[in-house]
C-alpha cells in the first residue's frame, strides 16, 4: 500500500492519546504551541528503540508503542513529574497499515492512562526505530533528581526487578528447556512487553525522597548512578532485594537475584529516603500497598556493592552499557 | 574503541551548545529541568534525519549534526519561537571518537549561534539516525501557524529555493557530467549540507504574517499545505520565483524552476501577508537586507498552482512523500 505520509498522520497520529485543553495547537502545523501550567518547571526526556537492541525483531506492534512511551514515562516518573505532552518520531521500513494501527493503539492506550497527549512527530522511512519525546512539568522546585541524596539515607526499589530481562530471555526463546508453568511465563514476557511506568509513586515521593532514578540498565548499575550522582555509593543486601514467584520458579534463587541486580528494562523506581522521613514514608505510602522495598542504604564507600552474609558479591556485569 | 555511554555523555554532550541560565538541569539525570518564561507558550517540535534516506551515507558528520538541528530549528522560525532547548536522540552503529567529534561540533556551533543548550538525550546502537526534539518558546498567543491566511493575502518565499535540492544531487554524484564552475559547485552542496534555519526572520513576521511554513518538502507542496491549512489554495507565479545564479549555471532555467517548485530541503520560510500590511512589512523588513521574494497569493481556488504566461504548469512530482 502506498499510504501519503499526510494520510498516515491524520488516520493514526491526530488524536492519539489524551485530549488536553493546553495543547494549543497540537499535531499538523511545523510545531506544537503549548501551555506550560504557571508556578511548574518544565520536564523533558526522550529515549529510542532500536529493532534488534531494545525490543526482538518481530515483537508485537503494540508492546512496542507501549514500551517506547513507557521508558519515557519512567524518565518523568523519576522526577517526579507529570507527563503532559509527547513527541513521536517513528522511522519505519514501510508503512503497513494493520502494524501501524496495532503500534498507535499500543501508544495511545497507555498515553492516555497518563493523560499524555501526542502533539507532533515525525514519520521517516528506514530500519524500524522509535524515539518518543516526552514532556510534562512539576512544581517549580520540587522535582526529585539523582544528586539529592546523603551518607544515612535508605534505598528501596520498587516492584520485583529482574522479571523483565527474564521476560526479554524468554520472547528471545531462550530459558524455554526448563518447561516453566504457562502462568508465570506470561508474566516475565508482560514485565518485559508492557512494563509499568510508576508514575504516582513518582509524584507521592516528592518531599519524601532525597533522590530518584528509573532501573532501566540493571538495579546495581542504576542505584550506582544515584549514589555516584550524589557523590556517595551505597550498598545493597542481597537478601533484602524482592523477587517474583515467577522469577524464582523460572531460573531459581542465584540466577534471580542475579538478573534482580543486574538484568534490564525494569522500569521500576530506586530511591533514597532520609531517616527522619521514613515514618512519613511508610505511613503516606504503605508498602504493602505501593510495591516498594527497602533494599539498602546510601554510604561513603565506592560504588555499588551487594552485600550478602558481610562479603562483597561480584556480578559477571553490572548492568547494560550500549557502547561497551 | 570502546566509550561506555556514560564517557561518551561527558566527553560529547554535557554543555553542547550554548549555556543558558533556564537550564535548571541539563544532561545527565533522568530528565531534563527548564524554567518557561511567564507570559509564553511553549513551542516544540522534532524531525528525524536516517542515513540513506535523507542524506547520503557517509555524509560528513559536522554536516549531519548541523542539519539535525537545523531541521527543527526551521520548525520553529516557522512558527515565529524563539529556540532554546534541544534533546538529542543518536543511533550509532558504533560509538567512533573522531565521527561523534565532528558531529556535535557540527551541532554545537549552530546551537549556540541560536542560544540553544542541549538538556538531554539518548545514545543507543543502531542504523545512523538522528532524531532531535526542539523546544522553545513564544509570547502567548503570538505563534504564526499554517492556518491563519485569508484569500488575498499575498504569498512570500525567504532564499533561493532549489538550490538545497541540487546540492543533494551534487551530493549523489549526479549533475557532475556539465563540468560546472567549481564556485557554484561549492556553494549549491553548502545549501543542502548547511541549511541555514531562518529564525530572525520568523521572530519578525510575527504581527505581519498571517500564515508561515517551512519549505522542506518543495515550494509548491509547502505551499499547497499552508493554503490547504487556510481552507484555501495557493497561486504561484512560474516567473516570480527567485534562483540563484548557481542554480541557473549549473541547470538552465527549465530545470532550474522545476527544483525551485519540487525539490526539497530548503529549510526557508514560506508565508503570507494580508495586503493592509505589505506597506509595514516591507518598511520594517527591507526584502534586499532579508532576503525573501514576492511569489504569489492565496486564493479560493483548489491546491496550489504555477502559472506561467496564464497557464497552470504540471511538474513531474510535487514536493517529497515519504511513504509515496
Amino acid at each position: 500500500m502506498a499510504l501519503s505520509e499526510f494520510a498516515l498522520i491524520e488516520r493514526y497520529f491526530r488524536g492519539c492519546g489524551a485530549q488536553r485543553a493546553d495543547v494549543l495547537l497540537g499535531v499538523g502545523d511545523d510545531a506544537a504551541l503549548l501551555a506550560v501550567p504557571p508556578g511548574c518547571d518544565l520536564v523533558a526526556a526522550t529515549d529510542t528503540l532500536v529493532a534488534g537492541v531494545h525490543f526482538p525483531h518481530g515483537s508485537p506492534a503494540a508492546s512496542i508503542g507501549h514500551r517506547a512511551l513507557a521508558v519515557n514515562l519512567s524518565d518523568l516518573a523519576a522526577m517526579g513529574a507529570r507527563p503532559a505532552w509527547a513527541l513521536l518520531a517513528l522511522t519505519l521500513p514501510q508503512a503497513e497499515e494493520p502494524w501501524l494501527g496495532e503500534f498507535t493503539a499500543g501508544f495511545a492506550a497507555l498515553a492516555r492512562a497518563h493523560a499524555v497527549a501526542l502533539v507532533g512527530g515525525d514519520t521517516t522511512r528506514g530500519p524500524l526505530t522509535v524515539t518518543v519525546g516526552l514532556l510534562g512539568h512539576v512544581p517549580q522546585g520540587e522535582a526529585l533528581t539523582r544528586g539529592g541524596g546523603r551518607a544515612g539515607d535508605v534505598l528501596f526499589v520498587s516492584g520485583t526487578p529482574g522479571d523483565a530481562a527474564a521476560g526479554l530471555a524468554l520472547e528471545q526463546g531462550e530459558l524455554a528447556d526448563t518447561a516453566p508453568p504457562a502462568a508465570d511465563v506470561g508474566y516475565l514476557r508482560e514485565r518485559f512487553r508492557l512494563p509499568t511506568p510508576r508514575l504516582a509513586l513518582g509524584e507521592h515521593l516528592r518531599g519524601l525522597a532525597s533522590a530518584c532514578i528509573d532501573v532501566s540498565d540493571g538495579l546495581l548499575a542504576d542505584a550506582g548512578k544515584l549514589a555516584g550522582a550524589s557523590g556517595l555509593g551505597c550498598e545493597l543486601s542481597y537478601t533484602a532485594v524482592p523477587l517474583s514467584e515467577a522469577l524464582l520458579t523460572l531460573v531459581g534463587e542465584e540466577r534471580a537475584h542475579e538478573l534482580a541486580f543486574t538484568g534490564g528494562d525494569d522500569y521500576e523506581l530506586c530511591f533514597a529516603v532520609p531517616p527522619q522521613n521514613l515514618a512519613r514514608l511508610t505511613a503516606r505510602l504503605p508498602p504493602q500497598r505501593w510495591g516498594y522495598t527497602r533494599i539498602g542504604v546510601l554510604d561513603e564507600g565506592a560504588g555499588a556493592r551487594v552485600v550478602r552474609d558481610g562479603s562483597v558479591m561480584e556480578f559477571s556485569h553490572s548492568g547494560y552499557e550500549h557502547f561497551a
